[in-house]
């Protein structure tokens, strides 16, 4: 490292994000919201619309060797919709860039775009462009969302209150377990020719991992129901990282219930197997694509009555801070311990 | 390679295109222009939306060894800025997503995010989001650009119209010439310390490939001299190819004169140094980021008048095929030799 150079792990993803986009004031009239919410918020004439963007990088955000391509191309778009999701919009429109090394052929990437055409096809999006190149090393897809919203509908990150409620939809976790036995069973199978991995009894775990879905449904729900969320993000980095956005961004604290958070049996099961700390892998593991969000006090019987939506706590002033109650009633500060990409290459 | 597997290369980038999003039919009334132009153009109220995206990687759109990296952050911005104007459009926001491998510093990323806001400063143009990441190799930089315009103003690729007139703004070849300038001075420095290479009276063809600017200015005189376009497209792969675009996509052919294509007189010393042929150079180059636009006959007069905008042709009856005049009367066919990525690797 040469003198009075920083490196980028000292900073961690979001310091690095705050740094390098500090000095960016915002300029035009069109522009409501920048960096820093699962989405842009762009206004053009009476619509809103949202932009997010995911760059996909072979090695540090997948591997080849056991993630099938056709996987790859939906979960690639389905990610991005879930950003357009949490902030309440529909999807609409994505551009997909990708770049290959000489190893990939045609029909590699004939089994992407076929993973990318079904996630439009059920989630009704249009491919509207992109860009293709060779790469140098490995594989790259870089996809940017776009969706649209009525101004009075977007849910940003900034809108939670203290007695809130704190909800979250499906479970926590699967997708971290089903990595962990991705990997586990590339290790046993290396140099084994034919090896067959043994995934009985792991399906929904694995599903998580490799072919996860964007809650359209639930947001679907909530507007049905006349539920309009203060605050909302998706859990990609996991729970713990997207409570301390929410509660940052709202000026707020919380407490969440450890006994609340909602776990699969799958994962539980595995975790048991692996020797790993359950709530830990469901607070902290990522890639759950689940909607995190917080209602008023007064919605509480509404949410109560919706399937597949769990109350895991509430919103309190800042000066509690955030923490989770243990089943013995103790309180454990939440610290992001959420998936860190530029920790994963030391 | 495997049985029944297809080299991207026998497909090149074109060709890999139209496979890969041909079998994505457009299902959002928002949606109006897909895939095949500069810019996808989406319909949200009373505005058109434009969206652009470009993926730059280490090794094949750029070398670090030459290239600084403020000068490349700028550039990254513009290439996109130019694809909106190039759509007779304004950009408005731009996504930024990054992956960098650990040989990067927090300050080369300064560096990078500089350049990309100098360019956001001068074109008025808001950062509204991106994604940063670790990466396993190299350096790889995404943008897209979301513009704006009046549904009315904006212009495809597709509305050229035999006896138009086609133009081309400032000169072609000397981003080409700068680069084989610093590819031949990087192999000179090869292993020595404390080289200086020369650059004297190549300044104006290495700021073409340093530091390209967007026809910001063209589009504003266009408009204040009430010309609208026919046809538009930026020369990014070269000036051979754009017009094959327009004219497939028009349903048009062309004749351009060998003797009207504008070159500034350093491209024309650099080709005799390398003992290139100066009109190729100028024809297939690429990254001049010049516009190419038709315009109806009626418009000869105002457009003669403008400074900065040379005509080059005219468009004809698709039967005549596309061909360059030579100085000597000679019809020469324009074929695509514009740069291909997937050649690059080869």
């Amino acid at each position: 490292m040469e003198n009075n150079q920083t490196e980028i792990s000292e900073l961690g993803e979001f310091g690095l994000i705050d740094r390098l986009t500090k000095d960016f004031p915002l300029k035009n009239p069109e522009t409501k919201k920048g960096v820093g919410d699962d989405a842009a918020i762009l206004s053009f004439g009476d619509k809103d619309v949202l932009v997010t963007t995911d760059l996909l990088l072979e090695g540090i955000h997948f591997d080849v060797r056991y993630v099938p391509l056709k996987h790859l191309g939906y979960k690639a778009a389905i990610v991005n919709f879930s950003d357009i999701y949490a902030m309440n919009g529909t999807p609409k429109q994505i551009t997909v860039s990708i770049g290959v090394s000489s190893r990939f052929t045609v029909e590699h990437l004939d089994a992407i775009y076929s993973g990318i055409k079904l996630a439009c096809e059920i989630y009704g999006v249009d491919l509207v462009g992109g860009d293709t190149s060779a790469s140098a090393t490995g594989l790259v897809i870089s996809i940017t969302c776009i969706g649209v919203a009525a101004p009075e509908d977007v849910v940003r990150r900034d809108g939670a209150k203290p007695t809130d409620i704190i909800c979250v939809s499906g479970d926590l976790g699967a997708a971290f377990m089903g990595l962990q036995l991705l990997e586990r069973e590339n290790v046993v199978a290396a140099g084994q020719k034919n090896f067959q991995p043994d995934f009985a009894g792991k399906e929904y775990i694995l599903e998580r991992q490799l072919k996860p879905e964007a809650r359209k449904d639930i947001i679907e729900m909530l507007r049905k129901e006349g539920i309009k969320p203060t605050s909302m993000m998706d859990v990609s980095d996991g729970l713990s990282s997207e409570l301390l956005h929410i509660c940052k961004d709202s000026d707020t604290g919380c407490r969440v219930y450890e006994d609340k958070i909602p776990i699969d049996y799958q994962t539980a099961l595995m975790a048991e197997e692996f020797n790993m700390n359950l709530v830990t892998a469901a607070m902290n593991g990522g890639e759950d694509y689940e909607l995190l969000f917080t209602v008023p006090l007064t919605d509480h019987e509404k949410i109560e009555k919706l399937k597949g939506v769990t109350m895991i706590g509430y919103i309190t002033k800042p000066e509690l801070g955030c923490a989770m109650v243990t089943r013995d009633g103790a309180e454990i500060p939440i610290k992001a311990q959420g998936w860190n990409a530029f920790n994963a290459q030391s």
